[in-house]
């Protein structure tokens, strides 16, 4: 195991040595994460990042070498606590692939103060990236409106994002991940065939036409050919005299998709070779996608978009003390303030499936009467951890794919739209408590 | 050591089991590392991450495992040469620190076509990553005009992400991070004092006072007090009557930090605290850290747009296959055109040390003319590996911050612009060879 306890911000350390000198380590304490807003124009976002999150909790000791790293930045009694330390809380979140909204309530830590504020960074950390990526894929898959989308990504963010970005993605829907560590990790099908490099290494000895012939040998006609080294009209008469009208896919990775795709899909009919397909990459995102659905493109492949958000690389969440032995407490200075008070969420939907509203009310206290009417109210939060243990039988990695493929047919029609719009439901709190007055 | 050869794109080993069928797989290639563009309107990028990639270059080996999880998906031949792979070739690269321009042949990789393509998503995704926080993190540490600045953005990106973030960072200029694995790994120094939590876990036990008389009881006043949970005026009061006017510093997180800082100071000065110093963060980037420039700001502390490169998360390298067997070669469908052929680059200078212009020329052919008769011109690759090892006594992350602080200096004055701009010099290529007809 790597100890994962030192992917922590100091604060969370300082604050325990001056709560352990304080005797405030031990206090009841709820800490809940949610997102103020979601980013610029987004009608919805995906919960993303729990299975992973959950993992690396299991791995969140304090081991000789993370205490000897730690020595000089936080006192004796502090370390003391460290090396014992394991979380021994509750954890109740939205399941993985569920949609969240403004103020939605995806993830509640209960312990003591000191072992639950020190799981900040950790919790934000992995909830913020995958949530992120989960959440531009997904508008990716709608754009796509049935179309295969394959993650190509890894080249454009760190390493290790670029595993847990294949992950998020394959859980919004994407059909495949180039990224072979995610394929080991996680079980994502993985997908890849050959790079520009492949034809110029060929420069000098045969060029494309042997480039291709040598790739056919090797991996057959159901490869992809990469058409767009030199000219494409070349490329794809190279491509289906060396391979055959049977050749499974060309790939197009440069130029104005739209008009390529035509002209190509336009040859290789010509060609013969009409069951032939497309596969469309380069600077892809959302709006890219949704502008190539009338072209006769049968695959997307994405990559910097996907990885980095969509313009949104971070989901914004935050994780807020919300109440301490059993008060409910917020932040009051400013804009930023949050609602005191553990929450439950539930969700209500018409009969034909279709959402209507989040309603968030405060923990021990009953339904509220309107929602508690309603046929259809579906409970948000599920229990994930209990007594510092990871509980049994968690959705998988597939169960929350499918779990968000439903999600967002249960959105109001406009909630897919993929221009700046409002959330696609509210959120509303009701019977929310006074906060406490310091 | 955990190996990181998985982090590999699938196509690459796609590409090399047909190479080996094909008999190209030792093919003598030059592989570049180069950015077509800065990010919209950036006027230098900093290379960064040289480091950490030659750190997992040295753990780049397929063992057991890694050969386990392939097997299905590459064929035997292909097994049995990655269990024997280990990188033999040369790699060259700008020094971590450099700053770098469109084209700009940041790394170069040489080895057989194999043993160098497969190193493409590695090399890409650390490059990709570290040079666009630090790009970013330097502009920030030109706005902030002296004042240090504090990287506390782990709780906004991906966990392995942020200790790689807080090394850019540090590298870029900035003074300190929050993040503890940053502070093992990389000795970065490492910060930090209490969150809003803190405060408000003394919720009904003495509320704002006790939490600041607790802190300071513990760690003393030369911590830091963050006074905006409740309101700043109430808490720059209590945190000057339990600390004494010696308080080191106080935080404020959210609000209008120009105003709040100007009221907070005058408010400090009045009590007697004229030393105490103020520290604010909340959303800050580069152009919100100018504007604080007039203000009475001790010290910033940054999160959310440094970890995502500020607007450009990142920076768009690509690693092109320029050379095959001697012969250049390049990608010419498209508007996507690199240049053949491997390339060395020099950087010009006037006498007051103020760049002028990157020169690329061919590699193996002297000096352009007009550029070998000026007097100031700096080689700017390096050699970083040779036979497959590193190279002994390459620069360390501190001499990359200072050679970054170095080289900002050598900018033309247009050049440290925040505003959108043009890149702060040009890059000439001088004696580009006629890429090779296939």
């Amino acid at each position: 195991m790597t100890s994962t306890a030192l992917l922590t911000d100091q604060y969370e350390l300082t604050m325990i040595s001056a709560a352990l000198a304080a005797g405030t380590a031990g206090r009841r304490c709820v800490f809940e994460v949610f997102a103020r807003r979601l980013p610029d124009g987004r009608r919805y976002g995906v919960v993303a990042g729990t299975g992973r999150l959950l993992d690396e909790l299991a791995d969140f000791r304090f081991t000789d070498d993370e205490l000897r790293a730690l020595t000089g930045i936080v006192d004796e009694a502090t370390l003391d606590w460290l090396a014992g330390y394991r979380f021994s809380g509750e954890i109740d979140g939205y399941a993985e692939g569920e949609l969240y909204f403004p103020g939605s309530p995806v993830l509640t830590v209960r312990g003591g103060f000191a072992e639950a504020v020190i799981l900040e960074t950790l919790v934000l950390s992995i909830l913020n990236h995958d949530s992120a990526i989960a959440s531009a894929a997904a508008r990716m898959v709608s754009a796509a409106a049935g179309r295969p989308i394959i993650e190509m990504g890894s080249r454009r963010t760190h390493e290790r994002a670029a595993v847990a970005a294949a992950r998020a993605a394959y859980l919004a829907g994407l059909t495949a991940t180039s990224n072979l560590e995610a394929a080991r990790t996680y079980g994502v099908p993985s997908a890849g065939t050959a790079a520009h490099a492949w034809t110029l290494s060929f420069a000098g000895s045969g060029g494309e036409r042997a480039a291709f012939a040598a790739q056919i040998a090797r991996l057959g006609i159901g490869t992809t050919l990469l058409v767009d080294t030199y000219d494409i009209t070349t490329g794809v008469r190279n491509a289906i005299e060396v391979a055959g009208p049977e050749l499974n896919a060309v790939r197009i990775d440069s130029g104005d998709l739209g008009m390529l795709a035509r002209q190509v899909r336009q040859q290789l009919d010509d060609l013969g070779a009409t069951r032939t397909k497309i596969v469309v990459s380069g600077d892809l995102d959302e709006y890219a996608i949704a502008s190539l659905r009338a072209e006769p493109v049968d695959i997307y492949g994405v990559g910097t978009s996907l990885v980095t958000g969509s313009g949104a690389p971070t989901a914004g969440m935050v994780y807020k003390l919300v109440e301490v032995d059993g008060i409910p407490v917020s932040k009051r200075a400013s804009h930023k303030e949050s609602r005191g008070g553990a929450k439950r969420a539930v969700r209500t939907a018409r009969d034909t499936g279709t959402v209507v509203e989040e309603i968030l009310y405060r923990d021990g206290t009953a339904l509220p009467p309107d929602a508690a009417g309603t046929l259809n109210v579906r409970e948000l939060q599920i229990p994930l951890v209990r007594g510092g243990d990871r509980v049994d039988g968690l959705p998988t990695l597939t169960d929350a794919r499918t779990h968000l493929a439903r999600g967002l047919v249960s959105l109001p029609w406009e909630g897919l739209g993929l221009s700046h719009g409002e959330p696609a439901i509210g959120t509303r709190f009701a019977d929310t408590p006074t906060p406490e007055t310091p």
